[in-house]
């Protein structure tokens, strides 16, 4: 099982209102790569918050507003250091600054992250099976940083049709043993194989994953890649 | 700049003093799959602790016999909850367990992670340009747990020939303005989409990852990947 991951270049600049399922479906058959059944679109948070019209007007060179608009998307700030607050937002995602975007958006705006971006990518699903006829799964991805480690990765922050945890509980090692390693985070590893096609200087806003297992495929949630703060042991 | 993702299957069970090397050269060839330079040749923590003779025995029902190998494998202790503790390891990893693993080894035996596994990578990367004229970059994977996010992703705890972070600092967005996002833990995103082709139950212990940016090629270590103590807001 090879898998292949495909930069979709040439999106044009997305605004408000615009339909990312024909856009996406557009460029992928300019640059000779047709979406086909199975495959996984991973499209990035700029973009969706872009086309769901999710930007708010912020002076860059205003600290405290900046700082009032990121506790308003937060449901709680877990630590600051200087200007940077990790918060979580009331999707349960806890990253820097709630998410508040200046980059890859015009001077004095900020792009927030999508009111519920299941329903983001629910919605590019169904669009392009509705007008492509092509029945693929649906990623939205943003960059968060991690404790511990150095460095950002990126993560699903919206899932549609596609496990976002998948559950080994029960089944065995190459050994015949009870499997230890038991919940996988495909979604994130997904996510994360498309950020090594897409860079971040480059405008590419979305990609192609080919070749996931198909037993992957079901009504999947980022959902299940939030852990609830009573079962987090550093919250 | 398409990714390919390719299993490396095949690979005998791996005993104490195997050249990881020469199973990898020769479990690709004989898929059909030879390595070409410029490759990422991805493998699993697991068969290089059993290559270095990384095992102990452990009586897998002696569960204070256990608690105590991972307290022997940490250097300091963050958090337990129940039989789980997450531990600092000696290399700076946070993980569960200090890596201390029972699946796909032996019953009666663990596996510990290498002493260092930069030197693994290297030393599997020296082999493959000795013995099959080959210039990879080699990374070894290992599952970790991560905090606020549920499920374990693949993380890199050894690189060689490659950039762990990519440090865009300086560089410019799409639209011309300094990037907020600036270092990218591209090892890791690189054993997350190995770990897509491998899984948990089979026995697949190697991947390729073909087709990255060739200018990530530069002599990476694991260290760029581990977030000082004195820099990290959540240890």
């Amino acid at each position: 099982m090879t898998l292949t991951v495909i930069p979709i270049d040439g999106l044009p600049e997305v605004r408000r209102g615009d339909e990312l399922a024909v856009l996406v479906h557009t460029a992928a058959d300019e640059q000779g790569t047709p979406l086909t059944d199975g495959d996984c679109v991973v499209v990035t948070q700029k973009v969706v918050s872009k086309a769901e019209g999710r930007l708010v007007a912020l002076d860059p060179d205003d600290p405290a507003a900046r700082r009032r608009l990121v506790e308003a998307e937060s449901v709680r700030v877990l630590r600051r250091r200087g200007e940077l607050i990790i918060s979580e937002t009331r999707h349960g995602f806890v990253c820097a600054n709630a998410g508040v975007d200046l980059s890859n958006v015009e001077a004095g705006w900020a792009a927030l992250l999508p009111l519920d971006a299941d329903r983001s990518a629910r919605h590019i699903r169904d669009a392009l099976r509705a007008r492509a006829g092509v029945d693929v799964a649906v990623i939205i991805s943003d960059t968060f940083g991690r404790a511990w480690r150095h460095g950002l990765t990126d993560v699903a922050i919206g899932v549609a049709g596609l496990a976002a945890v998948l559950d080994l509980r029960g089944e065995a090692d190459g050994l015949g043993r009870a499997l230890q390693v038991t919940e996988v985070a495909v979604a994130d590893e997904v996510a994360g194989a498309a950020e090594l096609v897409m860079g971040k200087t480059a405008r590419v806003a979305a990609a192609i994953v080919r070749g996931l297992d198909p037993t992957w495929r079901r009504d999947g949630s980022v959902r299940e890649l939030v852990r609830a703060p009573a079962d987090d042991l550093f919250r």
